[in-house]
């Protein structure tokens, strides 16, 4: 751990600012919290007008108290804060936690306030966690630096090896408090707040190298700093921890609920979902799946190859069609449902079973339905489950409970066994933990070379489209033959080596929309043909600066698709993929993956993208979906060109099976100055 | 309650046949459960070796047995069952429940037997509650006749006034064990089995006249009885009461794992939710909705006019976003969420926000949100939820609890109000109750009398075009001019009223695919070319048999839908509507709904279903929508002419707004003699 890692999560000497002596007050709860869990570091509560808090020396300020603090918890009002901040500046305080809310969430003047504290931390070299921040626990270390309510509950805390890091504070004690009631316990769960300098990526980083974690779980809802996150999140893989997450935001209300919460930014929730998948970070869609998946997580890695199929073994029929009918949903087959019925209770006939479930190389995971003898024969109901696990490690390993049976999910989750309770949460895991795959590498630097250069030679803001061909070819995508003619007399010279009929372009970065200005015209049979619409072409133009006119030869194939990159705010780089032309209304909306894409990441959005137009149903030809995979692999290497904004091939032409995608329409858009580094870092 | 209800549910005089008295047997349970949990009435151990059975006294033989029998339970291997239901006949016990599996769900010789079994309870007027039915429980009658592992719980039984359906045994007990946690109690619980006589449909019309019940839960694996579960709902919904419904089977795999367990039939999601929404049914898709969505129901009735939006009232705003977040994934807004805070837990200031949330007009429910005060606080957590209810009934209301807080949630269920543990149970709960709708009334006898006279002039199994036109005119559908001519000559002698271009088809039962088959001719310009195809068309079909040849002049219109009728065999009759002609494959499958439709119901449909062809989307035109929906309800009054199987206009033209549809092309398939007829009474 780093040094600031320590002081943030393992701190021995807690300044408490504007602790207060009336154990009644939420600000009186850090200090009663920190104490009643077992802190034994020292504590030193900050308050002009008391000489001890609840028992413990206090000082007039920060200044007063003695010796190097580690951390600061900072629990004066908004208005106060940035004073607060100042003076742990001066006693170089290397980190704060800011309680009060008033800032980024609650309009312009706290989003003002919050610039100033983040200004006076930055110049004091304090780091900041919030504000609008409960604070953290550390439960190892019996560190309850917070006032969330949930510590009123009966010491210890239930401990484990896995972290959570909330946007949300209260549902740290939601969750918390959940895990207990199922003997789940946790490592360290911190709060973000606003994130107005250390974000969940920032903590995500840090419990990357907690030597005490195994899973790191996120309650996400926004996400501030894509790429930050996408790094951290690949260090922590690295390290052989699981990242799983739950994000906030998929109905456009959630969204709108969270920008609300915590001043947050809302973006497309399919990018989000690209995100966290090409991250490595397996997500979750049911709450409390967040929690009990954990298990099936710790010192896991991402299946090979999945075959999206578990085996299951049953003592009750019924229930076990629950989990299958759910999986099912999830596109994920059932190998085997061995039902052991009524009879088969006994952990030896359980044990065998699961046993040659966890054998079975049909299946990616077994799951043991339990029944009744669950909720009444506890020890006997899990001996199986646990036998099976211990003889055969390796395949992962989950249960259902059908009834309620607290005392039987105590025991599977003391033994790292993951227990559901749902039958939906049991499948939103399962889907989870088949579905997570390995971080995808960064683009490397030299695939872009040449692309960088044809982005840096880009006029304006917006290329014309000479100027986005030549970015779109340089990324490895064909945009056909054509040529570039300043007027008829050039296309003159040059008819000889064109291919009719032809469309014609007036080539501008003035004309974002060609059809609708009148700047393009198809079918054009001869060199008279294109020659006299260039020029009524160049009359309707008058006023607007062309660098030519673009002549390509009509293309054919067997249909047209969208090809689009964008940064989106939350998701970072994606890339999207739909019907294009007129088809593009009336069929699903485009499908959108994480850039870059590696090529077996390409197959599988062309495959999920809304192309049937292009899959050879009732007769139509198949197109060459495995160059359009490979379109998709070039156009998502923008990623790593943070000049580039957005940029479009609408259409691209796919032809038959064997003969290529060609771009027949293209737009780049340049990114501002400050585009592309949305980080708080940057903030002055 | 009719005697046999009385018989079946309040047995008063209890044989047990095939009762062990080694009280570790299964077939030893239902003894002991009866005893334990209360039941005061005669029970009679029926076996050949033993004098007294768990201290009451034994019979040999239910004729040894003295006095009227109410009710056997025949706990008997399934080779003895047949013999067991004869000796039922034989004592007039009006009603046996069978345990023994080994039936329909067992293959071909099961069935065989199962029909056995059936035939004799027919022959001597005993009805049949399984086989392979675990038993049921009557909570408020102290009748646990089950033998069902859930009766090893501490009496009491949880009481209340939801009864409950299952055609799953186990999941009776995981529905009372995980009630009986939140303090929700039953009042009746029966399993169905097999149904080889009596069957969900069944129970639930006996229980709509059980005053004892408000609300009635379903938990099906199948639905082998549309007909009839759809009158048996329609008189629960008369009778006051509410049904709810959780049916298996939304996945393939879900539904194959039901066939294989209880030996049902598998038929399409979308048809059977379809049918439950139709027949007034409220389907949860979440399992625990099913247990806690039952207090929104209770005494309740639809809403009129559901705005679609929730009014939320919050101590903490984390777990509300994840109530509102999945709440917006159903398609319902938040009218309003009110974050009290921390400071807001006071009961004053929960009782007034909920208040003024139940009175506002924008929102069809309001939600209170508790966070971690219901974990540690219980009475004072829900005291202003309790205030509130007692305040300001009427508007549903329902509470969602953050942390693991069961003392709260049994707190709000014995006042009466809707708790959920998980925010996708409350979301799916309050977008069950948003979406119920009464039951649509079945069609009127006269508004189909024309088109069964139509139906009955049909000649074949199959409607050749032109029956199948008068069938869809007949209903009320707009089929366009047309002519019925048998050759060239009759042509030239109707020509002058016919508008060219036309379209020829050759009209033959023989010919379902008449294009493939040459039977179709498109675009003809003139009695000439009309003539010169009708004969190459004959020459093309010689030995086929035609009535003659169909003139159509050629339409125009905006774009064309498939409007489909059949009957599902789980859901009974339904229209199916998409697009039709060459956009069918490349646009999502058509949309669904149970027949008959109501004119808002055909709306709706319409507005569900893919035509986003017709819907004026970039700059095309709008199509006549309103007329669609209208020949969606004429189609739709099939589901009275238990005759037609099966029947599609394909395409349907739909033209500009004002302008109406017409059918260009019709099919009409009747029904075999014994098809539309599927209960089981059926059987022989």
């Amino acid at each position: 751990m780093t040094s600031l890692a320590r002081a943030l999560f393992a701190p021995r000497r807690i300044a408490l600012v504007g602790a207060s002596a009336d154990a009644s007050r939420l600000t009186a709860r850090a200090q009663i919290h920190l104490r009643r869990h077992g802190f034994d570091g020292d504590i030193l509560p900050i308050n002009p007008g008391a000489e001890t808090i609840l028992g413990e020396r206090a000082y007039p300020s920060l200044d007063a108290a003695p010796g190097p603090i580690d951390h600061a918890f900072i629990l004066v009002g908004a208005e106060r804060v940035e004073e607060a901040v100042a003076a742990c500046a001066r006693r170089q305080v290397p980190v704060a936690t800011i309680l009060a809310d008033g800032f980024a969430e609650a309009g312009a003047a706290g989003a003002a306030r919050q610039q100033r504290v983040l200004a006076a931390a930055r110049a004091g070299g304090v780091r900041l966690l919030g504000p609008n921040c409960i604070g953290l626990i550390n439960v190892p270390a019996r560190i309850a630096l917070s006032v969330n309510a949930v510590l009123a509950m009966e010491p210890p805390l239930p401990a484990g090896r896995t972290a959570l890091i909330s946007h949300s504070g209260s549902l740290i004690g939601a969750i918390l408090s959940r895990g207990a009631a199922r003997g789940l316990g946790y490592s360290v769960l911190a709060a973000t707040g606003n994130e107005a300098d250390l974000g969940a990526a920032d903590l995500l980083a840090m419990l990357a190298e907690d030597g005490g974690t195994d899973v790191i779980a996120l309650y996400l809802e926004t996400i501030r700093d894509p790429d930050g996150l996408r790094a951290a999140a690949a260090r922590a893989f690295a390290a052989g921890k699981a990242v799983i997450a739950y994000k906030l935001g998929r109905s456009a209300a959630g969204a709108a609920m969270a920008v609300s919460h915590t001043g947050a930014v809302a973006g497309a929730d399919a990018a989000v979902a690209a995100l966290l998948a090409a991250s490595g970070i397996a997500r979750l869609d049911d709450f409390e799946a967040l929690i009990e998946a954990a298990p099936l997580f710790a010192k896991a890695r991402p299946l090979a190859a999945p075959r999206r199929a578990v085996s299951v073994v049953t003592t009750t029929g019924g229930a076990a069609a629950l989990v299958v009918d759910r999986l099912g949903l999830a596109g994920i087959g059932a190998a085997e449902v061995r039902d052991l019925t009524l009879a088969g209770t006994r952990p030896d006939r359980v044990a065998a079973a699961l046993g040659a479930a966890v054998a079975d190389p049909r299946s990616d995971a077994a799951v043991a339905v339990i029944g009744s003898s669950a909720q009444f024969r506890p020890e006997e109901s899990v001996a199986g489950v646990l036998r099976a696990a211990a003889d055969a490690p390796g395949k992962p390993l989950a249960a259902f409970l059908a009834p309620d049976a607290p005392e039987s999910a105590r025991r599977l989750a003391a033994a790292g066994i993951a227990c559901f309770r749902t039958p939906e949460a049991a499948a939103d895991a399962l889907r989870a933990r088949l579905d997570w795959r390995a971080p995808l590498p960064p683009v490397d630097a030299g695939d872009v070379a040449q692309a960088r250069a044809a982005v840096g030679a880009i006029a304006g803001a917006v290329a014309d489209e000479w100027e986005a061909r030549g970015v779109f070819a340089a990324l490895g995508v064909t945009t056909g033959e054509a040529e570039l003619v300043a007027d008829p007399d050039a296309l003159a010279r040059i008819a000889a080596r064109l291919r009719f009929p032809v469309a014609l372009k007036a080539v501008s970065a003035a004309l974002p929309h060609k059809t609708e200005a009148g700047a393009v015209a198809l079918g054009l049979g001869d060199p008279a043909a294109a020659a006299a619409a260039m020029r009524e072409m160049r009359a309707r133009l008058a006023g607007v600066t062309l660098r030519g006119f673009l002549l390509m030869p009509m293309e054919r194939g067997v249909g047209e698709v969208l090809l689009g990159f964008r940064r989106d705010p939350q998701a970072g780089p994606v890339v999207v993929l739909g019907a294009g032309g007129v088809l593009a209304e009336l069929m699903p909306p485009p499908a959108i993956a994480a850039a870059p894409l590696a090529a077996a990441e390409a197959r599988r959005l062309v495959e999920a993208a809304p192309l049937a137009h292009l899959r050879g149903v009732r007769g139509r030809e198949r197109g060459d979906l495995a160059a359009l995979a490979e379109a998709v692999v070039a156009v998502s290497r923008l990623a790593a060109l943070a000049e580039v904004a957005e940029a479009e091939i609408n259409p691209l032409l796919v032809r038959r099976e064997g003969e290529g995608v060609v771009a027949l329409d293209a737009l780049v858009v340049r990114a501002e100055e400050r585009a592309g580094a949305r980080s708080n870092r940057d903030l002055p």
